[in-house]
């Protein structure tokens, strides 16, 4: 029911995921008179598709814990229900994302070992491949032990979904030891003391998406507001190009010929592929898809918490840090 | 003498400068047999030039304590000693920044009432106006009042430089004022009790292009790896669309018809016309030229360099702040 167009991307999403994977159970949580009136015929189509009632919608003015605590019966409380029942392998939503982490903190509890989750999402990357980045904003602030507990878990979902060798990368200042804060500097030292652990080093903001290291780990601030300039710069610039190309008759008519490849470039920084951001650390998957996305991102999102579940992330994570305790 | 190609980018840098500003005296402080031996047939075309010999240079691999103790003759030095004696109005370098800041901190001192100084530049905005974001890297944290002289000086600036009412924005996770750190959250309410001061509020990273503010004030390492991640994906982007151009035999073909059109892309996002860090907050004008740009970029430091003393920055800033102190 969240995000800014509600029914609109999410049940469009659902169906195109039926179509790719015809093998996965989809479960729509949410007003069912409102559903079924909108897309019930088309929703009729599918045999592996459940729908739950939730008669109520958490806002996105809802305060977090006023969410939590007053709408039991929401379509986001009902689902992470499910979840935590284990009659769902995962949770996409894309509501009201302070919301949807605290009732998943709350009902779901962290892996054991796991200080604090973290918000984690699969950029784009020049070597193409791909770079998990985390924490995106679940946490202001990060103790070393927590950005050391982040790498793990960013290397673990590279290694299970993409099957790559991850390397791991600090987000800092400068790429020399002695640069950043305390808690950076402390971060490294126990990457540096960890064996198994592929760990690069210091990575500046222009190396996050060359494809030197596959995984950033930073704070939830550092990431947030990181994250957010990615969004800012690219939108900028696809600004700048299409009034480039809008500028005048003779622009335009380039700018016709040259469509096949502008459309190229358009589609390989399209926003909606990286949809999806993890709450990684969780006992389960639970995925927030971006509130202004519409279908295409969504499906992506779903995708995103597929890939998860289907290569147990979790699992992988549980073991990667209960060695760790054992050595 | 410094940056990565050294005299061959601000010695022709200079050149250009005297054509376009034929009434600004320039002093070049470097090895003088160095610059004569390379140069001296061109630079005797000007008049206003004068050469001040200094034998030695600050490397990038020196510390900056090392440098400021060590290295009287450096060219970096001598600069900023002519600059605390008023003998110039501004220094321009491409060199160690490390060692420039630490030696301006410790030769010039800051404006009266500035606690700290802080790296500010000059961006693009969507609005075309340009956006000075601040701290850059000067410092690692930041207290609330330093964020706020950050946010004042941010404002002077283009308000004397560019003509323009300054709109400042708090760089931070989210839009509502109960969001991120403390020192931001008290570093607004020193810029809300402050008259005079056309505070925004809090903006987040897709913002700081966008125009709704021309001031982004942040704390030095928030800022600086913002800024870096801007270059890194202005340079992925770059990449994305050569490689799609260079794709097959047609769309190189399409890529010579929209080479016009290109041109003036890459002619709006080009970084040279953004280069020229200021150090603001001391009590003159020095500027850091990118230690990578060519002459183009250190022109377009040494155009910044002289815009501030130009319309007496610190003046402004002075009187600003010691009107503060007066409420």
């Amino acid at each position: 029911m969240g995000g800014d167009f509600g029914m609109d991307a999410t049940i469009p999403a659902c169906c195109k995921f039926l179509e790719e994977y015809p093998n996965v159970k989809l479960v729509l949580v949410g007003d069912r008179s409102q559903i079924l009136h909108k897309f019930g015929p088309q929703l009729d189509r599918y045999n592996s598709l459940e729908l739950i009632h939730a008669p109520e919608c958490v806002d996105m003015q809802d305060e977090p814990r006023s969410a939590l605590r007053k709408k039991k019966q929401s379509s986001m409380r009902v689902a992470i229900d499910i979840l935590a029942q284990h009659k769902v392998n995962a949770v996409i939503s894309s509501g009201n994302t302070g919301a949807l982490m605290l009732t998943a903190y709350h009902l779901l509890g962290t892996i054991e070992g796991v200080e604090r989750a973290a918000i984690a999402k699969i950029l784009p990357s020049m070597s193409g491949e791909g770079v998990c980045m985390l924490d995106l904003g679940a946490n202001l602030e990060a103790t070393p032990n927590q950005l050391f507990q982040f790498g793990i878990m960013g290397a673990q979902l590279m290694r299970c979904v993409y099957n790559v060798d991850s390397i791991i990368g600090l987000l800092n200042i400068g790429s020399e030891s002695i640069k950043g804060h305390e808690y950076i500097k402390n971060a490294a030292e126990l990457f540096k003391q960890y064996p198994n652990c592929n760990f690069y080093g210091n990575v500046e903001g222009n190396d996050i998406n060359t494809g030197i290291v596959n995984v950033v780990v930073c704070d939830g601030f550092t990431g947030n507001v990181t994250l957010k300039t990615m969004e800012g710069i690219a939108h900028m610039i696809n600004k700048i190009v299409t009034s480039e190309f809008k500028r005048n008759l003779l622009s335009k008519a380039i700018g016709i010929l040259a469509y096949p490849v502008i459309n190229c470039i358009k589609r390989r920084l399209d926003a909606r592929q990286y949809n999806g951001a993890m709450f990684l650390g969780l006992n389960n998957v639970v995925v927030k898809s971006h509130g202004s996305t519409d279908y295409i991102g969504f499906y992506h999102a779903m995708e995103v918490a597929y890939k998860e579940a289907r290569h147990d992330v979790i699992t992988s994570i549980k073991e990667k840090l209960s060695a760790k305790k054992n050595i």
